[in-house]
């Protein structure tokens, strides 16, 4: 058996490899091998709990691939005979390639807690059949504790606090809840609106067993606190899915992700890496950084698409921008490259400013929320560092004009100068825009810098 | 009397220059005069009909000046004494002034119709009175014509559609709706929904009398078609407000607004121009356009506020990109840059592509529409020359990434591979999402035409 190009792993990444290098070159075969038959949307999980009616809808198609004439397998790939271009399925059958992309995604980090592994306790699986049969589970449960309260954390404390039967513990190592993404007044917001809800939150704060017989009672802090607990969701971070890398001898990140270079080749010749398992940088740092998004894995996808048969498009982008959306209750919240947190840590210069608008105009048009916008500058040349958003929906894509920004390398002069388009039912006032008004802020705090 | 710095009109041009110039030379006094004392934000005045509960709720409040410090005066302008740096009210009375902006904007362009003058024909006044009689007008009106579809007149037609009680009828000398700033399949969609709102729209077509005795009774097409209408709102276009700047003898533009500099400067020392009554070239062809929008004439007001005593931020964009967005019904529509049939008419060789997705991911998300992006490139050298977008909310901000992607001339290949952030809840999945894909399905036409 041959395919010309065969992508390993059917999530965003895989799916628009191979989508986009059919569209570049139509004369190839191409395959996608997925480990899981009945994959999902994976952003969406949190949600089939209860706001997506039947589990079912959040399939993630085959049409697409079967509509562009890309075939689809369901197997393990066991290992790569690298000589003879061929990937090796666990029953020893083989599918030679010209061109072959890991596209494997994460596998979720299970802490060493003492009865992580009692029946009871989930680390989130994106299958159909897991997921369906965890909501029929959480439907039943009385008290939930999730172990982490990053992105996947919170969402799922958001949809879980809408059963009114379930009590929800979200329980956080870092000082707040959606630490790595945002600024301590976008995750105090966050963290109020789900203690609002009757989510239970405890941040500073580690798990050091979970305890239970037959299956898990309860959940024991490091503080002493005894939680009861039937359901324990573990959602604790993860880590790129490199084994099948490592058998082949490619070459391991400081990371450990797959190490690529800027078109997603690997240490090997044909083989690319691209998504969760491959190497991000981050795109002021160019350091390693475990940013696993599937905007960001699509658009890496898009590179190797493009390229894979040779360097076609020259890559422009420096890495991974960051860019991050999520909603809690009714508060949308997005960030998109540094936070004032990292650029301290990472050691930038930078002043930041924050502006507060109603996101329709005047604010008392029905359906009106406040729209908060941060922006962060890098002190002398002024470039955007970063942008934090919260408000109703339309900060899904407000923060992308902060993405582009970022990516264009623009001044917080050409923010403050920018042309925005406003209209009573869909933004705030051209007079008070946020988005410009933040630069119009950071501008003035930046003249004073200059001057000390 | 004396003010360093005398803004001459109470829009947000007016407005955004007072509060820029006061935040860059806090030194400096600033003196706003208004015309109309009870003046609305002009761009939610249709929405003052119906969806906005009390007309009172739009008033444009003058607590953000006078929190800045800044004066306010109501009274009309008569003329420039310029040798002695005075503005000279109807009374006799005058104010000194270093730097003197005219923000004068438009007046309604009244057409020489027979009958326009009859009472019950009104043209849209930006006066608080004004638009609190015309809702009582519009509530007891049973027959309304619209004369003039651009945004105002759609805008009015969908507002008006909400009251059961009246029959509307929208009359266009143009071939479609909202032909100015869209291409016509998104002119066509917003026509169809005005229909379904039970709207009778006329295009392609002329009055040729408003008639009636003590009152307006009826209007005559020029098709001979007659609509009874005891209500007619002609909102057939504006011109810029210049009788001021021509009798200072400041240079006037081709088309008849006053000429400035690229930092807003008239052809008269000390004295600027800003928002709709000043020269607004086109950002491609550098032609004097009649684009008025409030978002245009604020990004003129911060430059001119933070140049009025010399040019410290080099201005950077080289003209308006005409940035709108409306709503229709519970369609959003967004224009940004040029339209396909503008670069027609233009001379412009470009290449378009649309892409729809949904705006949430899986597409049965409660609340998530269709959305459809459309963007337009220069054939060779790729740069995006406009992008034109419908469906839910979050295209009032989509539209946002698109005018910042024409204000730094990016290419179709950085679109292709831009890093934007998604979200279930907020946006298109990142798999299909439609700016993303509409560069990709752009690309692939690119590539023919580069072959042709």
């Amino acid at each position: 058996m041959k395919s010309d190009i065969v992508i390993i792993g059917g999530g965003p990444a895989g799916i628009i490899t191979a989508l986009t290098a059919k569209s570049v070159y139509p004369d190839k075969s191409v395959c996608v091998i997925k480990e899981i038959g009945d994959g999902v949307i994976p952003c969406a999980i949190p949600y089939m709990m209860k706001t997506i009616n039947d589990p079912k809808l959040n399939i993630m198609a085959n049409k697409p691939l079967e509509d562009a004439g890309i075939d689809i397998m369901v197997g393990k790939v066991e290992s790569f005979d690298i000589n003879n271009h061929r990937v090796i399925f666990s029953g020893g059958d083989f599918l030679s390639y010209e061109k072959a992309v890991l596209a494997t995604g994460t596998d979720a980090v299970i802490p060493p807690i003492q009865g992580v592994n009692l029946p009871g306790v989930y680390t989130i699986e994106k299958s159909l059949a897991f997921l369906t049969a965890l909501r029929g589970k959480v439907k039943r449960a009385r008290n939930v504790v999730i172990i982490g309260g990053g992105f996947i954390g919170a969402e799922f404390a958001d949809e879980l606090s809408r059963f009114t039967s379930i009590n929800v513990h979200l329980i956080e190592a870092m000082p707040k809840l959606l630490y790595n993404a945002f600024d301590n007044e976008f995750c105090v917001d966050a963290a109020q609106i789900l203690t609002l809800q009757g989510v239970n939150i405890h941040t500073n704060c580690r798990v050091s067993s979970i305890d239970g017989d037959s299956s898990v009672s309860s959940v024991t802090l490091e503080n002493g606190e005894k939680i009861p607990a039937n359901l324990v969701l573990v959602s604790n971070g993860a880590r790129p899915s490199i084994e099948l890398a490592q058998k082949a001898g490619l070459r391991i990140a400081e990371n450990n992700s797959i190490w690529v270079d800027e078109y997603m080749r690997t240490s090997v010749d044909d083989i690319f890496a691209v998504g969760d398992c491959a190497l991000k940088r981050d795109f002021f740092t160019r350091k390693a950084v475990p940013v696993w998004l599937a905007s960001t894995a699509t658009a890496e996808a898009r590179n190797a698409g493009t390229n894979i048969y040779g360097i076609r498009v020259i890559h422009q982008i420096r890495g991974t921008v960051a860019a991050f959306s999520t909603k809690i209750g009714n508060l949308s919240l997005a960030s998109a490259g540094m936070t004032c947190r990292s650029c301290q840590n990472e050691g930038f210069r930078e002043v930041s400013a924050t502006a507060k608008a109603p996101d329709r105009h005047p604010g008392i048009i029905p359906g009106a929320s406040m729209m908060t916008v941060k922006l962060i500058f890098a002190d002398r040349s002024g470039i955007i560092l970063g942008g934090q958003v919260s408000g109703g929906s339309s900060v899904g894509e407000m923060i992308n004009v902060i993405a582009l920004a970022i990516q264009k390398k623009v001044t917080v002069r050409e923010i403050d100068m920018m042309q925005v388009a406003t209209h009573p039912l869909l933004t705030s006032a051209p007079t008070v825009h946020p988005l410009v008004n933040a630069a119009h802020l950071a501008l003035a705090k930046l003249r004073l810098t200059a001057r000390a």
